[in-house]
């Protein structure tokens, strides 16, 4: 079977490079992929080319972008006074997605995980404690994971800024809204309780 | 984001398109291609257009295939006197993957389905009634999935196939190796009892 469909099982293998997907999901897209017309798979190869060709970094706050500085930066209805840190691009649309947050971003493009070899140098901090002074920056929210690697970078981040004589706040840790107690395990519940508001 | 990110937002939409691929999944996908090499992604855009190009239908036995007739049809180590019936392409590779079964195949495209307007002009019924005549092909396996329309079709291709004198089986529907009784469902479970072996 192998030697035959090589081109179907190299596909197969191409496709199980990319995360969440395994041996059964692979063999599923790549038959789907097989059914369909050509024009619908040479589109598909076509948009993976294209975002290749035409997304780079901003400059400025390291997101994805295909203008250099991107429209989050150079939007004049946000706000330059609040900073929000995160590690990955892909954490900005979570953000934008609220609808709630007009500031600025920063990506670090990783966590501090000494397991893995990241240290401080790996992510982009030289920018942000340049942009934090520049920019005249009021707040830096923390949004890094609520992992231990997030949170280690969270703390270290506090370290970084508090002396730069500016607000530093986390976003809260807690019970995810429209779950249940029960559901919640022992860690997520002592957080929740840590930190809760008066009313 | 839609407007800067196009090329991204457009890459996501395609990724959706695909077979167990949701919003979530796409965009995790997508953010992954992008921080891979321009190397890798080109390889996976190369391998979509090559398998669109490479692959056709056995006319034989109607899998993929890139030489007609196809390994499995052309094989002299194979028997020509069972003939294993399936639903779909994939379906091949799965019995394939049993080690088991050493006779030839031929794929229907699709199973009986008035509710989607399938019937059986759809199906690949003409050429199986021409190799079973022509081939001498002695037991029929029917091998179509075990759900209404797998069984409906199963019973169909029963009273095509039995008038021609073969043997015509059908594949054990009963509760799956390595699971548990508790978890079975009561259909299969009655169909596993239905199906029991004299030991």
């Amino acid at each position: 079977m192998k030697d035959e469909l090589g081109s179907v099982a190299r596909l197969i293998d191409e496709l199980k490079k990319l995360p969440g997907i395994g041996q059964k999901s692979a063999q599923r897209i790549a038959f789907h992929l097989l059914k369909k017309s050509k024009e619908e798979s040479q589109q598909l190869a076509r948009t993976i080319l294209d975002v290749k060709e035409r997304i780079r970094f901003c400059s400025v706050c390291n997101n994805f972008t295909e203008t250099d500085p991107c429209v989050l930066c150079t939007s004049p209805s946000r706000d330059d006074r609040v900073l929000c840190i995160i590690e990955q691009p892909q954490n900005v649309t979570s953000i934008e997605r609220t609808g709630g947050y007009k500031g600025r971003y920063h990506v670090l493009h990783g966590a501090l995980s000494p397991m893995e070899g990241i240290g401080p140098s790996e992510l982009k901090l030289d920018s942000l404690l340049e942009r934090v002074r520049k920019q005249k920056v009021e707040e830096a929210i923390l949004a890094t994971n609520p992992n231990v690697e997030g949170e280690a970078t969270a703390h270290y981040l506090f370290s970084l800024l508090k002396p730069l004589g500016i607000r530093v706040t986390r976003i809260a840790l807690g019970v995810p809204v429209g779950s249940d107690l029960e559901l919640a395990d022992e860690v997520t519940l002592s957080k929740a309780l840590e930190g809760r508001r008066e009313l």
